[in-house]
């Protein structure tokens, strides 16, 4: 199977910026989404629940629709394709059933092998003081992460958006009244020819300041 | 550039599974960890504050010393290098200057151009109610999916460990009154051979379900 060197590794990621300006004119080939759908659907998350959704919007009206909402910025309009990322704003036996119903689906078990894990389960969607809403927002930030990496890993460009109105999305989306409520975007495509932010340096604090080693 | 193709980079995400049994006797060659330190260090964070620390714990007593407070689970001590992620709890002038000044270190621009970044930032530093603790714990993440997802790319295994105790892993790791407070942790290594979860088919919810076209 093919790999990437730590060294390719790292130039990807050194290429990788969040795109202010996106080639409009240049959308992610339908093969190329897919891959990455499929890596959003592959992320890891806590017990494994996945406590989220993704909207994909390519529509141009809805992506228009989106920039006053995103602080003006136009990356929503600008890039291939939009990505919002939702979270569950609720857990409790009914979402803890669906999952272990899948597992199920999948493995072949049995349900009443699956009890010890359903316990663990519930006893930390009880746990008191709990922020459900906290706790599948910091999911999803997986995701995103997982998201830019394969992506830039591929060759796209991506900007992730915290400026945005997630109430305001929320009703454009049509999210409102679902179960599901946005945390934030990340836009997906090419960078424009123009883009000056592509040729800045990148700013890090170095590395002996944020590694430590024991 | 190397890149790698929508269906090689889904072989990599099958491939990648939350490790259980780490050889212990593998560990990963120094040049691939620096990749993976790059990798961390490079992460996007909201506007680029980088709010965390990332301890890289290869000392064996160490490691086994983190067994008892996650759980008993044994990853810390089987792994390669277990990855704690901590994020600043604070979030004030002080830290906002020091990254002012990285940016003009490395750009070489002058601070009154940055004036107006410097206001958004103390803007939203000052928000009423803002948690920062979540707030850098969101960006921690997107660090802890860039990191599993770089490793998997490069054939490295990791689990991640969100059922660990943070308080007891700052006391270990010397991390109290740092500013700094352990959120999640990951292990990276290469799987043990008699690993049985390396063979169970992944469990996701199907794509339709979780992915919205617009």
């Amino acid at each position: 199977m093919s790999t990437l060197s730590g060294p390719q590794l790292v130039a990807r990621l050194q290429w990788r910026y969040a795109t202010k300006r996106f080639d409009a004119a240049r959308k992610i080939p339908a093969a190329d989404w897919a891959a990455l759908e499929a890596a959003l659907v592959l992320t890891p998350s806590s017990f494994g629940l996945q406590p989220w959704k993704f909207v994909v919007i390519t529509d141009q009206p809805t992506k228009e629709k989106l920039v006053p909402v995103s602080w003006n910025q136009g990356q929503p309009a600008e890039c291939s394709h939009h990505v919002v990322f939702a979270v569950r704003t609720k857990l409790g036996e009914a979402e803890i059933d669906a999952y272990l119903d899948s597992i199920i689906a999948a493995r072949g078990v049995a349900r009443e092998s699956l009890a010890g894990f359903c316990g663990m389960m519930t006893g930390f969607a009880n746990k008191p003081g709990l922020d459900v809403r906290a706790w599948a927002t910091f999911q999803a930030y997986i995701a995103l992460g997982n998201f830019m990496t394969s992506a830039a890993v591929m060759g796209i460009d991506t900007c992730p958006m915290e400026g945005i109105e997630p109430g305001r999305y929320d009703e454009i989306l049509g999210l409102d009244k679902t179960g599901f409520a946005t945390v934030v975007a990340c836009a997906a495509g090419y960078r424009a020819d123009g883009d000056k932010y592509a040729a800045l340096k990148k700013v890090r604090f170095p590395k002996e300041q944020v590694i430590t080693r024991i």
